[in-house]
């Protein structure tokens, strides 16, 4: 078994794995993003539940794809690339699928501020090309959105439910908020059975540790391997929620296979910790580190959501999920992860 | 004075009109979609006032276009055909300008769901390219945006009040927030003073009378005045809010003048009235007339949004607006002015 969040399974909730390999085992399922972060690392389980896979992914230089994320499956899966902005090509990848998991996303707040035409191409119209390829060529599909906590925007301290108004404070915010709306309302409308996660501050294996754009917590991890002084902005107390990746696969595994997620939103969150908490958890664990406080740069400081908690209650209570890995766990995992392979990741020839 | 809008708050607010004409007198003053409904209202107040105005219109067919709209004040106010598509264009026109209103827009919602990549450009690209011409060639600009009820959805009975969450049912309700959205966040980011007003169903002089599609009170005036019987789904109760023409001219005027509403959303509303009861009142203004009840058609059932009433206590407690036209007198002002001018509107040659 290649899939460390599947081996989690075996070990922790043997019946829930089976019950994965019951649903998935010769599914045909496609990944949009399917050589990013959390794509590939669904991708490893799902050819491992037996699933028939097909990963699209653009393989834009600066965002998540690395063929070697799927090393471990390569010769299982079909990798077709190509961007979810290329309406013919979404027309044709949909057809004859049973589930989508819909991955594909720029995931950078300060880009979006700065470019906010391409965010807004790929968050917002490529997710309506999408759905509508879906309505006119496979209205049976189901699909899994990934959605983020950079919809809610400034949420203060208190646990962020479902509910609550989302105020995004970037262009990113905004575009996600808009094609996490057009999946529930294709569900809505058209009976197209979809879903969306809004994941908070996930980390792990296969990120993509070229830049901190997309996500600081793996950017601190790559710092200390490298023994370079972390910087935190302000003075790094602000809290994010975390997730370790395998719990992030576990989830849409989870809700794809449960028709009681359709047309249902769910928060996922775990350990609600403070930057420098995260940092300081990841210099114990790895023997090692420093970091420093600076000024935000300009860019960073009007978009900064100051505190993030989120409640997961509602996926907890009605889907049986809960985080599996703990804070301490997964920077060990990770930090082995990009120690044994980091060539693939930075250090790239 | 051309301005009905003006002549009421000659009649009614002298105050507020010398404050008018002292804010708008040699502003150089854009309006895009200033050839529809709202657009042309705007600027032949905004004509009268001394302002130099552009309107910016794409005359495409199916909106509400319509050169005959601004006949009073033709002479007066400079008429740009062109596409807030076209990023080029308004990278041009916005430059010099003081004050731009923001009326672009489509506003069918089940145009939105056949064909939702118009709605999607017009509704959400253009409004991120036309704050993007702002923030690079005219960052002091003040802009006026009109938002919908459509961003909130299904709400109930209640009135609804700003912070209210937006669960849109349509996908021009979902493009309208992310427009709104980017509106919000350049002034929170960027510094350019905008607002957002939440309009309700508007009715009154040079609405398109062409099709039913952008709104159905005028549409059951048309048919009032051509004797035909006006055709109510369901059980014909339904509530909406309304606004006569003139009344949301003025809190766009109003707002647009106020520095206090700078980054805020204000609720329209006035005279929340079943749509059966909107007829009945037509009828006895029209002095005749017949409705019949029908089954909703399968394109609308499922966009179909309940009963909506506002909570427009902002606006009126932040800058002073209240609703002037009464339901009865704004009825009867209507059908005068397309008894006068149908030809203009539905029985071109």
């Amino acid at each position: 078994m290649n899939s460390e969040c599947l081996r989690t399974l075996q070990a922790q909730a043997p019946d829930r794995l089976a019950s994965f390999e019951k649903y998935y085992c010769g599914k045909r399922v496609l990944i949009t993003g399917g050589l990013g972060f959390i794509g590939s690392t669904l991708a490893i389980a799902l050819a491992d539940l037996g699933a028939r896979v097909t990963l699209v992914d653009s393989m834009i230089p600066e965002y998540g794809g690395n063929l070697f994320n799927i090393s471990p499956v390569r010769d299982r899966v079909t990798v077709n690339i190509s961007d979810v902005r290329d309406r013919s090509s979404m027309n044709y990848l949909v057809q004859g699928c049973d589930c989508l998991f819909n991955l594909a996303g720029t995931l950078s707040h300060v880009d979006s501020m700065t470019d906010p035409f391409t965010d807004l191409e790929i968050n917002c119209v490529s997710q309506l090309s999408i759905l509508e390829a879906c309505r006119r060529h496979n209205p049976g599909i189901k699909i899994g959105f990934a959605g983020t906590r950079g919809q809610y925007g400034r949420t203060g301290p208190d646990p962020v439910r479902e509910d609550t108004p989302m105020r995004p404070v970037d262009v990113n915010g905004i575009n996600n908020v808009a094609g996490e709306a057009y999946h529930l309302l294709y569900h809505e409308v058209h009976g197209i059975r979809a879903f969306s996660l809004r994941l908070t501050n996930t980390y792990g294996p296969r990120h993509q540790m070229r830049h901190h754009r997309q996500g600081v917590l793996n950017w601190f991890l790559r710092l200390l391997i490298e023994g370079k002084t972390v910087k935190l902005y302000g003075n790094g107390r602000q809290i994010r929620d975390t997730n370790y990746v395998d719990d992030v696969v576990e989830a849409f595994l989870l809700a794809m296979a449960d028709d009681r997620a359709a047309g249902q939103v769910f928060n996922l969150g775990g350990e609600p910790v403070s930057l420098m908490d995260f940092v300081e958890q990841a210099i114990r664990v790895h023997g090692g580190g420093s970091y420093e406080l600076v000024e935000y740069p300009a860019e960073a400081k009007p978009i900064e959501i100051g505190d993030y908690r989120a409640d997961w209650s509602r996926i907890r209570d009605t889907l049986g999920w809960h985080p599996r890995v703990a804070l301490a766990e997964g920077i060990a995992r990770t930090l082995e992860y990009y120690k044994q392979h980091r060539q693939h990741y930075w250090d790239t020839p």
